[in-house]
């Protein structure tokens, strides 16, 4: 039996005596580090970032306690920004999907295989044809039509699915619509779109056209998170493969679905994992 | 000893017996084919492209007379834009450097260990400071200043120097100028360039800062032919490294370099063993 | 609609005059070729390998008749092994699998999208775990329990299930049984495996754990024909992923089931595409 | 200008307070710690690994007696096995060499261009013909004949030489020829060996070749500090890339080297920079 873990998430200014202050505190209340990643931006005069995973279990005090503890002793003194997470508090995804079922069943699959610490708590599609399919993961679909007319009810609609089955996270896994900035809001830092290219490049539609015309010799997939303005929020993750002048629009797709799938996953379970910490327009990830 | 060899490129609208035609006559002439690769795009209605490496130490005739019955009895039915290169024709390489000399020295010593099908026959510099170095692998190095002001000039100088030296490749081994579209138009698809990042992402100035700020997780860099518009000609070949939150600009330009130095090699390796065909704005690369 | 297509594999040894009599054979019935590769391998005098892909629609004679006269007037003089495929005969993969689900959802699911030029149309496991998922696929799924001391047994009852549902190609998807010669001997270079390493490093048992305590920093799979020698057959793709100090067992082989997912995907493609020829122990793969 | 660092790198059995203790101990003699990476394995009921990096010109005593204090508060109380190094002291290397120049040349422009926090301080080769390649960067070059009768002196007159340049890291880079155990354990985990292929497959003689008849789809070259068994020592860096059925064995050679070289210069860069811890038979890189 593996036990109790949770997890601290700390970025503020850098200076002397951060990581002495974090260490002892934990130290002295029992809490036996596991793993302790940490990074130190040069800009704006330097930021420090730290992820930390502790056993829980011979802790001197409650956990709740030590969060109070924690913020007093350690976060005001040095400006933190932080958050504290329980390991087995498995996060709510909600999966915003259109017809291509690579991205979405990707998910699923990590999901059901176990190695995702977070659960699948609903699907939304602006098409009904992927009912079955998520059903059959036991996982409740709803089919909400979305488009430029009907955008504003379409969220609304959707902005109830979700908050019902109480998600926490939102994947758009090839959502084939655009999102307004008040969707958005709702989820800060916790929506994440894959980008079928290799961002900043091909941003906007049909990537792999774009790709293809331009004649590059690779082509990438992106994970990011959705911000107000469109393909540039933060980026979680990349990964491409090698092309050459044989290959055609679909074979550039068939391949881009692998690289896709990839990288979602990737980043989804990253996130799950409170491994992702976002500054700015850019993140760091403690993978 | 090898047997003297020969390559033919071709490229034509698609039509049957296109292979037919090319194997035919050649077999017909004692031309032992060693190498025949080819693709057709499908755009346009259809191009083939293909790339002969031949033997012709038991042609019936003289090669020049092969080329002249290659032109009436297939090229000209087939409406085929070709050329046929003697193997043991080395092109004559140009190199244009600033102060960077990693992309110079890393083709330069290709060419020294032998792994290049063709001779570097001049360096050009708009600074000084690599007249050693250079001139240590026994090829002269011209010092012709280059800015704004001066562009005319210094492009008619450099000009002057390559014609001189009898170059038919110009290499652009991080050459800090901006090069005139009257410069290029000498070298038509005859001069390749070395771009610091994953085109088309951060075209431009600066592209290492730029991916920094992004906050990409891959890095990348290009190598393609020099067309009038800046960084937009046809891509040869690319590569790309991973990088996270943890490299600085600096460290990117590090990576950057070991990526440009492969990148470009590789480029002008194939380009000077007639392995690249140039179609539109893209390339077909026979490696 | 694609025009109906036919594909030719053909090996011999190399002389001059093979390309200009195949493709002259092909223009003159008719045949438009799509797609032409080949390969001299300059092992043991030369061997040349070629694969044709040609459209089969304006042919002057039947595709049976066009077999035939190959045979006749280009395969017996140039001593070809070669033969001929529809493009329209989908090749039947039956798969054994035991527990381990990933590499046997991957092929049904690239299937079940219609990126395979074949059909799933049996499982095998010696486990029933995977009943309900199987099925779930429209798939037939046969318990054939195995073991050291019912092999023979078993084989002869798998034999039958395969033989009934016309296999012609057998994909070991982390079937963790021996097959014994006998069997294997049934799918001469049909029967595909995925090694859950980068062989020939590793072979055996529990690569992963190899892996992990050599301390390598990069790991891999391999896709490759089963061979009555244990992991010794012509490999036909694999790939590879960084790993460092960090990745525990369960890292690797968590990382390792994406790479044995990719790899065995892309090879039981292009063999069921005609892609690939065995030669000796190794592969040509014309992908 | 950068202030002043030093490096502290530490490896002890894992228990509570460990990382408390160290940086606290830092805070309190006004080391401002840069750099903080850590590892724990949990092989061997748990080893705790770190490398920090510490600004020093705001220490409240000079460093000798910070590393006497750390020695008496730290390093005992903990068990550690740890070692403390200014970043102002380089290292000094030696390179052995034969007759391929690629590795070696990889190494001096590394340092050439200031990107090695080290010093090429000899040249050692069983040939003559380097001679003057090496000391055009102003290394000094000694030629010692070595083979399996004159083993013992050769080593014997290279110690001489080593000892004489102060070297305290020996590179080999494609050294051809067999060093003994003696040799050996004269630089323990302080020399490394280029291997031209992905280890543990291919070890021994002639790796392109064995890879060539194994028909693999990838190859790699592996950086490994030397031990008394062959090829065998622990790994620090590998890399790969991949081949198919068109390379033949001197494609593999040239691709090789490339491969060849940004292992070894990544190899020797970590280790100049008090990158790599060895445990067992394995490495810890905090890159």
């Amino acid at each position: 039996m593996i036990p109790p873990r949770a997890i601290l998430l700390v970025q503020c200014p850098d200076r002397p005596g951060i990581v002495a202050a974090i260490s002892s505190f934990l130290f002295r209340h029992g809490a036996n580090i596991i793993d302790f990643d940490q990074h130190t931006s040069e800009d704006e005069g330097g930021v420090y970032f730290t992820r930390l995973e502790f056993q829980t279990d011979r802790l001197d005090l409650p956990l709740d306690d030590l969060e109070h503890a924690f913020d007093l002793d350690v976060a005001r003194p040095f400006s933190m920004e932080w958050r504290l997470a329980r390991a087995t508090d498995r996060k709510r995804i909600a999966i915003l999907v259109s017809k291509h079922d690579h991205a979405l069943l990707e998910v699923l699959w990590t999901w059901k295989r176990g190695d995702l610490r977070a659960d699948v708590v609903t699907v939304v599609s602006n098409h009904p044809d992927l009912r079955a399919e998520v059903e059959s993961f036991g996982v409740p679909f709803a089919h909400v039509p979305n488009g430029r007319d009907v955008r504003r009810e379409a969220e609304g609609r959707m902005a109830e699915v979700l908050g019902a089955a109480g998600a926490d996270v939102v994947v758009l896994a090839r959502y084939m619509q655009i999102v307004s900035a008040d969707f958005v809001a709702r989820w800060p830092n916790r929506m994440i779109n894959i980008h079928h290219s290799f961002l900043p490049a091909f941003a906007g539609a049909d990537p792999y056209r774009q790709a293809y015309d331009r004649g590059v010799k690779i082509v990438g997939a992106t994970a990011h998170y959705v911000t107000a303005e469109l393909d540039a929020g933060p980026i979680i993750e990349q990964d491409v493969g090698r092309v050459s002048h044989r290959h055609s629009v679909e074979d550039l797709k068939r391949l881009g679905r692998d690289l896709e799938r990839r990288v979602l996953a990737r980043a989804v379970r990253w996130h799950c994992e409170d491994r992702v910490i976002v500054h700015g327009n850019k993140t760091v990830v403690f993978d």
